[in-house]
């Protein structure tokens, strides 16, 4: 029996470049079938919802549906609310003044975790509806999926951002020590190593949450990489800890801030890169150490995305509507990949993905701990899409000296 | 006469996304001129030269000149030495012996100083030369030039970053800070204003460091805003002062690190953002403060680059060449705006130059001195080049509440 009822479409969590895409995705396709009889956004998230904040995307015009698709961030706005089954009570309420039976929540892991607790609370109320998870997240970190829309931008901001640094030091010399988002994965800082064209290029040194962060280690790293070539460029995770797994921003911060869901803030600050620049400078007198947080301008830069990305985002969406048209049923649209290089996309159950997080394979890692192996590089490549911008030095030959005064 | 000899060709101080096609210029304009024997680069600038660093340029493809030219930062390395007499006399030893009687110099203000010195040292020896100083700067401060190459890309970089934050801040509120290089002059920070596409876009202050920047001001701008638009995006210049004309900046780093021009390094650290974001959690209250550093990305990332800048650094390069064989004289590549949008190219003697900074003129600057100006945003358009990303948000009317909750 077909589910004759309203769609309603949310954002939630970071934003990303592509996030938008899975939007329009989801309401072209909705646009196709009888059953979905209007589309309403949800402004805000969940938020939204307990608000009744809707905007009716039944009457968004197509070219501006397509203009706001490339446009970075959550155009229906996003949060941070994590729901409890209170919250989930009032949401129902209003689900059902509204005659909503289709719920698309787009996001990472704790949003699947929204969505799995929403589609329960459904079931214990009766409610006819059907919840489907739409992933998105720059962390790359959901299970079961073989990376996330979101990710694949993201890592080429990180990757062309470092193949400009890289050129930057290798003209003026020096340390440089980038640090990237990613939380407690490691993948986003990882896409740094997609910068190196020449055997030299850096990022020289990439440490990951994955790995224990020492900082006798880092140092040594450090100095043998200037050493040999006079410059060290260094990626590194947010969202690195100690030996003892506590995180090393953590030590930095005076007010610790988290969010509903117990994510610490990690971003926002400088704090990391100015310790490490710091330790690097007082350890091996090195007078040029130079250090940046990627921070917010990595996740939602204008005019910075994979077409791969792009295209995969709005599939989701897409698929989205046809798998719960389809199937009937709760779950999260994710993405397997086929081949080297095609994806195919499955509907998996809520409870697979709520609430877990994936992390950076060992195979993904060398056995120093200190940067990615080919394995990783033959991962990410795909995800950048096909028209990365290209790196040349020159090769003109040197001249002999004359004068040889040194 | 004609004056035949070899031609030097070097970068100095900061690299930028387009300064290799000044190089390029330089190399393919020099290519077709008997009088110039056979093209040199010297490797890392003015340091180059003494050590006899040299490669022949004349032995470099087409081809891979062009892909260089493509290539963001200083192809032939840079220096932030600065001459002074005896290390002139040095370099002129080595400038006869290798015959070279065309020096072209790609940098900023301190690199026409260089240029000057170097000019000047010639005349002393009797030694038939000719010095040209081709522009490039970030900071788009040299004087007598409407805009200098390196600028647009930089600017271009800045705004795409800004209207991606103000996207993402649009999406889940807050303030945010970031922080932009330029040094004492505010160009590039007021280039965040072209983010600015609906009305209510951020950045919606502007602070720079050709006004005093006052705490008490700025706390009280930032509250406004939040109060109106539930989110506040701020651009900061990392050359602020307070009003005794110090550098905020000064106040926050233990070790004042100063380059051989006595410039104090105000990059690299994230201390600045960090101060500013602290003081308006305390005084407002508002938990969502975050800030960004744009430090070194914004100067090199590989693949944001302006048309426009690309053509005129392009040209500037030619145009030096053109000048030094035509007019027989020293001096600098100077742009000049025509009409609304062409430019002219100039040779301006060196003096006139050397060593002096442009600062933002009063009419681009509001008079809160929080924000630019409409003829500021004239000037910046036609740097960024024509095929900049835009930005959609959704226009669909809000659904009627039912429940009326809130």
């Amino acid at each position: 029996m077909k589910l004759i009822g309203k769609a309603l479409i949310a954002q939630g969590g970071g934003p990303t470049a592509v996030i938008n895409q899975s939007m329009a995705g989801i309401v072209a396709e909705a646009r196709k079938h009888g059953e979905i009889t209007t589309i309403y956004g949800a402004l805000r998230g969940v938020e939204g919802i307990i608000n009744e904040d809707f905007i009716d995307l039944t009457q968004e015009t197509s070219f501006n549906l397509d203009q706001v698709a490339q446009t970075p961030s959550s155009a229906l706005f996003s949060t941070r609310v994590k729901p409890d089954a209170n919250y989930c009570k009032e949401i129902f309420k209003v689900l059902k003044a509204h005659d909503i039976r289709y719920f698309f929540y787009i996001g990472g892991n704790d949003s699947a975790d929204t969505v799995h607790i929403v589609s329960e609370q459904a079931k214990l109320d009766h409610y006819e509806f059907r919840a489907i998870h739409v992933p998105k997240t720059i962390d790359n970190d959901l299970v079961v999926n073989d990376h996330t829309p979101g990710y694949g931008s993201a890592a080429r901001f990180v990757a062309q951002a470092f193949a400009g640094v890289n050129l930057d030091m290798r003209a003026l010399s020096g340390v440089y020590i980038g640090i990237v988002m990613g939380r407690n994965a490691g993948f986003l800082t990882a896409a740094a190593a997609a910068a190196q064209t020449f055997p030299e290029d850096g990022p020289h040194l990439i440490y990951l949450p994955e790995r224990p962060f020492i900082i006798e280690d880092f140092i040594a790293d450090v100095k043998k990489v200037y050493d040999q070539h006079g410059r060290c460029v260094v990626a590194v995770s947010e969202g690195i800890k100690d030996a003892a797994g506590t995180p090393i921003i953590l030590s930095l911060l005076t007010d610790v801030e988290k969010d509903s869901h117990g994510n610490i803030t990690m971003s926002g600050t400088g704090a990391l890169g100015d310790l490490l620049t710091q330790t690097v400078r007082t350890a091996l007198k090195i007078s040029r150490v130079r250090s940046d947080t990627f921070g917010y301008i990595q996740r939602c830069f204008l005019g910075c995305v994979s077409p791969t990305d792009q295209q995969e985002a709005r599939e989701v969406g897409e698929k989205a509507v046809q798998f719960a048209l389809a199937n009937n049923c709760n779950g999260s649209v994710t993405i397997h990949r086929a081949g080297d290089y095609t994806v195919e996309y499955q509907m998996t159950p809520l409870v697979e993905l709520a609430g877990k997080t994936k992390y950076m394979p060992d195979e993904f890692i060398n056995p120093a701990g200190n940067h990615v192996t080919a394995a990783f590089k033959n991962y990410l490549r795909p995800l950048l899409g096909t028209n990365l911008p290209t790196v040349a030095h020159l090769r003109a030959p040197k001249v002999p000296k004359i004068l040889n005064n040194k």
